[in-house]
């Protein structure tokens, strides 16, 4: 068998990651911890995948609003769509994943869940990253897959918590990090049972009922899982709460956050970012002593 | 190894069952399904477990509230407060499911999931079943725990989809059917998170964010599994949407509805009843050929 997680440089990260798995994992050690306990949570954008120049998600939900655009004359005069259809790449780049939301809710209502899925589908299969020219389901990070396969191998149950929509994201989270739909956790919108042809759907509708951010975390954690992790890898202040959740003091718990350091092979952001600001959670890192993963440094290798 | 499914008689329903396994299993058959999409779904009360003379959850609120009543004293003028107070066996006999969740509601605000967690399970440990005499976790009925195993076995993914409150349920499904937490999926409230004693808790609210019942069931499910079923088991027209939903047209699915016609060994109930009536949901049972399973003559053998 290979060293575990290849793509790691030897390090204090490395090193953590290795230790904290061994001693949840030895049977008889004081911080065991049984399979069925071993909940570790991943953020999405900024984690696993890419997330600038803006949210994956983001960009779907400008490109759906220049494909319904026709039929919506009175997009044209009101924000944010108006940048949107106009490409105003400032107004671009400050889109919030509240507003990104906001957007799907008005281009996404009235379809089926399943129509929604396949229009994601359909839309992942062409869409190229804007600087790494590649499907977006190539621009996640090889470290975190090995991460994910290891954690797996060792008995631990794996969740995505992410803001992005829980909808949007189990399109691709199955074949793309092998987490099944029931353990992905995102944000949500209100949905109705309608019959369509003899069959009964679900029809997506324009509110939010949760935004998985912030305090979201941990309160969607609770009601999906029901269990306090004991391993939360996060990258945002969006993150804080979820990593602040995490464990309970004296029990084994490990809290990494990975800092986006590295222009030259992704991109270099932290306090005065739009998209994935990290300003209060690093500053809470470094009081508590959690694991922050540099991705210079600590990466040999970034994407997949 | 020995036969599956020894409590139940030979019969219309075992074979159902057993036939619908086989063909989900087989490789190579057209009405194979792989592991990852054989999503079974289970309703609670009435289907697992016994709800009657009332829903289980029910009588813990009745005893939170008589417990509560002291430090309460507006309870005493109000309904349905009063009549729990008072013993008034009438107005227990006609607590819904929704008022179940109202006293919950006012009788677990401010308390953190942890401390509700803790209560429920103090009380599972010393209620007893008001006929049978036993703990609630003993009113399970043997049956279906035969059919949980034989299903876990064969690659199924099992879920429990309940009226019941997830924490509630949360408390004793692991123990008593073997099905983790983040696999059921029942009503919930508002949560906050907050901080005490230095640890970052959730504190229950007194709103209800979702009712787990009727068309409330089909949507939980695209929201925590993000799947469609291909066996569905219910008791109640609170379960006919989520049978409804459960398979394609053409696909492999089997639906269940368990018939409570036993009054010597449980109860018999159906169109009459107030918790767990069973009307619409058996009428359309009879038109679409879903399976009806009759407590008396399926089960040779009924509680655990």
């Amino acid at each position: 068998m290979s060293a575990p997680l290849p793509s790691w440089n030897d390090g204090a990260a490395r090193q953590a990651l290795l230790d904290f798995v061994d001693a949840v994992t030895t049977e008889g050690a004081p911080t065991y911890v049984p399979p069925e306990d071993r909940v570790a949570v991943f953020d999405n954008d900024g984690t696993l995948w890419s997330e600038q120049p803006m949210y994956v998600q983001a960009l779907f939900a400008v490109d759906r609003v220049r494909a319904l655009a026709p039929s919506h004359p009175e997009w044209r005069g009101r924000q944010p769509f108006k940048a949107l259809i106009e490409g105003d790449e400032e107004a671009l780049r400050t889109l919030t994943e509240h507003d990104a939301a906001a957007l799907l809710a008005a281009t996404h209502a009235g379809m089926t869940t399943g129509e929604f899925s396949h229009t994601v589908k359909e839309w992942l299969a062409k869409a190229r990253h804007p600087r790494f020219q590649r499907p977006f389901t190539h621009c996640v990070y090889q470290p975190m897959l090995e991460l994910l396969d290891h954690l797996r191998t060792r008995g631990f149950d794996l969740h995505i918590v992410s803001g992005g929509g829980i909808d949007f994201l189990r399109t691709f989270c199955e074949e793309t990090y092998g987490i099944p739909s029931s353990h992905v956790i995102g944000s949500s919108g209100k949905t109705r049972m309608e019959w369509r042809e003899g069959q009964p759907v679900l029809v997506k509708l324009p509110s939010l009922t949760s935004l998985d951010d912030g305090e979201g975390k941990p309160i969607n954690i609770h009601l999906h899982i029901g269990k306090r992790p004991v391993l939360a890898f996060g990258n945002s202040d969006g993150d804080l709460q979820m990593l602040q959740y995490t464990g309970v003091r004296d029990g084994p718990r490990l809290r990494l956050l990975l800092h986006h350091d590295d222009d030259a092979r992704e991109y270099a952001y932290d306090r005065e970012a739009k998209a994935g600001r990290l300003d209060h959670a690093l500053e809470v890192a470094g009081q508590e002593g959690w694991t922050v993963v540099s991705m210079r440094s600590d990466w040999s290798r970034v994407f997949s």
